[in-house]
């Protein structure tokens, strides 16, 4: 037997741990499920533009989160992999690796994962030089030197940001022309900080405590770029792997979800929120996600009493 | 001579003040205009579903919004009317009690007003025992009976707020049910101080120098409570008297502006995020409006850039 909920939140990042905080206000019993609290939130160095925290870390901003989300009644099931998602009835099944959970309803808040360059380094130098934010953490890079790795709209937009604080930015692209708007194009070749390396592949990022360079491959030749941060901006893919199997969802072409203003899918019964949805004009914030959740709690409610939403 | 700004935010509740920390981020200089900072959020008894605060007063996260924005670099201009809105040339002036300010966008953020009862004596006697913020006048109702109008989450928290400080408090709702979250529901039960009088519609305020009583309509019979104050939470309808004079603002069939999902209006160059808009499927949350507020400053960015949008 399956412990049963009215509703469940597939997600722990800001957008579900939101819904919760609503949906037990409204009197629902409310278990989410997620890996790790804060999701790619709880990754950045430090969040600035979350109404009400000047500047935090991503991980104090997730504790608080967290925090606010238990003792508002939320039941949280993290540390946790979902292994399937399942209609049963009229309602749902989630098996877990640590059980089986049953709802009338789902809110799913699975965000998205920063694609990694999967290079040496990496990994190994995140937090430390290795960023996979721009807006979050560009101030920590004053008068110092950067790379952004990427060349579509995101890579260059970050670059641009990054101009403004840093001495000298790099974009490493490896295609021979920049793929973002021809607008951005044109700033950033009126924008003296930034030079562009085209034809260029990162192979490692280099450095003992921090960041201290990057090699990169250009041409079949080897170069070593000397600087402080690599912004890794090849984009994000929503967590959809396990959304089209049972529950046939409808995704854009992106994989994102695609919602209704309600944050209703085309599924009764399962709505979602936060960076894994099209809503919010795609602008994937911890703003935007913290109202999206809203929204979906109190569709939920609304589907569970049978009101118009 | 008015002074520029790349961006004029009209507003600074959650929304203005989320959407300004954005865009001095971008880079653009912003200048945020409103009659108190925080809006009809700084109003508010206790705020417990904004992800990040568990339980926080109206004027305490106010607080802390408006210094968020001001460290980030916002301009704020509060106390200030706004006399006018007008388009000129390919951007905006604004005509304040304190001066002319001009911006090539706009994003309006000015939220919504507390309704009223429109009924004899409410007027008469505003500030004299009618109030429409529990949070401020509660201390001058101790000992003394009160009643609170609505039967939504506002009223119902305004009610158990004053339960604290009043000898008795009624709450008049024109339904046979509450129609407030289901926790707040249950502290009503428990709160034997409150009496909540179903059915009812207020007919007049009654007073000579302050409020002495209320009259009401109980299913075709007249009533009268002899109390000491009235509030009034029947809800609120968005501010914008000045919006579709000049500017020709498409507002929906409740007055709200009509949004896309980027937070662009009908209008080239003006933008709009929070309550006074029809996004968000109209749940008025500070979280939705902060969201809002967001999405907004990043089309702006775009838009001044001529980035697609």
């Amino acid at each position: 037997m399956s412990k049963k909920y009215d509703v469940i939140i597939l997600g722990a990042g800001p957008a579900g741990l939101s819904a919760g905080v609503y949906t037990v206000r409204y009197g629902l019993s409310t278990l989410a499920i997620g890996k790790e609290p804060g999701g790619m939130a709880s990754e950045a160095t430090v969040v600035e533009n979350y109404l009400g925290f000047s500047a935090i870390t991503g991980a104090e901003l997730t504790k608080r989160f967290e925090e606010h989300a238990k003792k508002a009644g939320v039941e949280l099931l993290i540390y946790t992999n979902i292994n399937s998602i399942n209609k049963r009835g009229a309602g749902f099944e989630i098996e877990t690796d640590k059980g089986r959970f049953s709802a009338k309803a789902l809110i799913i808040a699975l965000g998205k994962k920063k694609r990694k360059l999967q290079i040496p380094g990496e990994k190994e130098l995140a937090g430390k030089g290795v960023s996979y934010c721009a807006t979050c953490d560009a101030p920590l890079f004053k008068d110092k030197i950067t790379a952004v790795i990427g060349g579509r709209n995101s890579a260059v937009t970050a670059a641009l940001f990054l101009a403004k604080k840093c001495k000298k930015v790099y974009i490493v692209y490896r295609r021979d022309k920049l793929r973002s708007d021809l607008v951005l194009i044109e700033r950033v070749r009126k924008e003296k900080k930034i030079e562009v390396v085209y034809d260029s592949v990162p192979i490692s990022v280099n450095g003992k405590e921090r960041v201290e360079s990057l090699t990169i491959k250009r041409k079949d030749r080897k170069e070593e770029l000397k600087l402080d941060g690599v912004f890794i901006e090849i984009g994000a893919v929503p967590s959809t792997e396990l959304l089209t199997k049972n529950l046939k969802l409808k995704l854009d072409e992106e994989g994102c979800i695609v919602v209704k203003p309600s944050m209703a899918t085309n599924v009764q019964g399962v709505f979602a929120a936060g960076d894994i949805t099209n809503s919010s004009n795609k602008f994937d914030q911890i703003a935007t996600a913290v109202g999206e959740g809203a929204v979906a709690a109190n569709t939920v409610f609304r589907f569970l009493k049978n009101i118009k939403y």
